[in-house]
């Protein structure tokens, strides 16, 4: 991986992930920018469990079906292997801190009054600009990691807002349209 | 699904996927800022194929695997559902013409010189931010759409530039970082 026009000869990202094609990969997913989600659950105790995700993408409108990806080493991998039902938020520009609790201490990422009890039981995150309550139907296992398929059941706008993106490991919202 | 603060009670999505649901799932998803991708491969004929994506996400980086979705009824899906090989690019600003292209009539979607051939003689793009070859190792097939896991093999950086989103039915880039 060479870092000039984008034409071949290309240098092999390996199977073993040496440094530099682990660094060459990450280096053009980091060119890539991603809208902010929240996915939250209840884990096998009853205990709320949730993460920041910017793998969220729309699969299909008839049904409704969303997709999310994770490692199966995340905090909330046991409770979203285990779970029939979970909670997908799209963050709004307003929900930055938000984001911060959701991707901070695992322990502590519940504590205060940002979310509520939604259908099932299941956290949900006040404020945001949209959240779906969906039944996993697939989690297809790919290495260490899962691919989730969520078969939305239920859900509420909230106040419109600019996007949360995520891009070279900052926080933005969209600029003016081109 | 009521346009109102995000809590209970919610209105439910149907399977049906009645006007209302679907347009309900649909607000919350044009909520959600994506990044711009484009996926090409080699029809079965050998014939270039290619369009564009919003729902390409890292699954792992040891191993490098990326995942996009797409529909059964896209023109695309023939040609990805019998090769073994795709090219995923990222999208810069500087690409928004390009990206008209690859979303525009497929039958003209490789007419002209912005693309060469590529590993496996596949068609990769020219001047975008990033290219990475992959070897398809699942298709997932739900309802009438597929998520398709990708591992990825070789790949180039072109110039850096701002990342090409799309939301709200428009072309972006990142505003200032928040």
């Amino acid at each position: 991986m060479t870092d000039s026009a984008a034409a071949p000869p290309s240098v092999g990202f390996g199977d073993a992930g040496t440094p530099d094609d682990l660094l060459a990969f990450k280096q053009a997913f980091r060119r890539h920018a991603a809208g902010v989600a929240v996915v939250t659950a209840l884990d096998p105790d009853g205990a709320p469990v949730g993460f920041t995700a910017t793998s969220l993408a729309s699969l299909a409108a008839v049904p409704p079906l969303a997709t999310f990806n994770m490692a199966k080493s995340a905090s909330s991998w046991r409770a979203v292997s285990e779970t029939e039902h979970v909670v997908i938020h799209m963050m709004g520009r307003r929900n930055r801190a938000l984001a911060d609790i959701m991707s901070g201490d695992a322990a502590h990422r519940f504590d205060g009054d940002h979310w509520t009890l939604g259908p099932h039981g299941l956290p949900v995150l006040r404020d945001v600009t949209a959240w779906m309550e969906g039944r996993i139907i697939e989690r297809v296992p790919v290495h260490n990691n899962a691919v989730v398929v969520v078969q939305i059941e239920a859900g509420a706008l909230g106040p419109i807002d600019a996007p949360l993106l995520y891009h070279e490991r900052l926080y933005h919202s969209p600029g003016e349209a081109l």
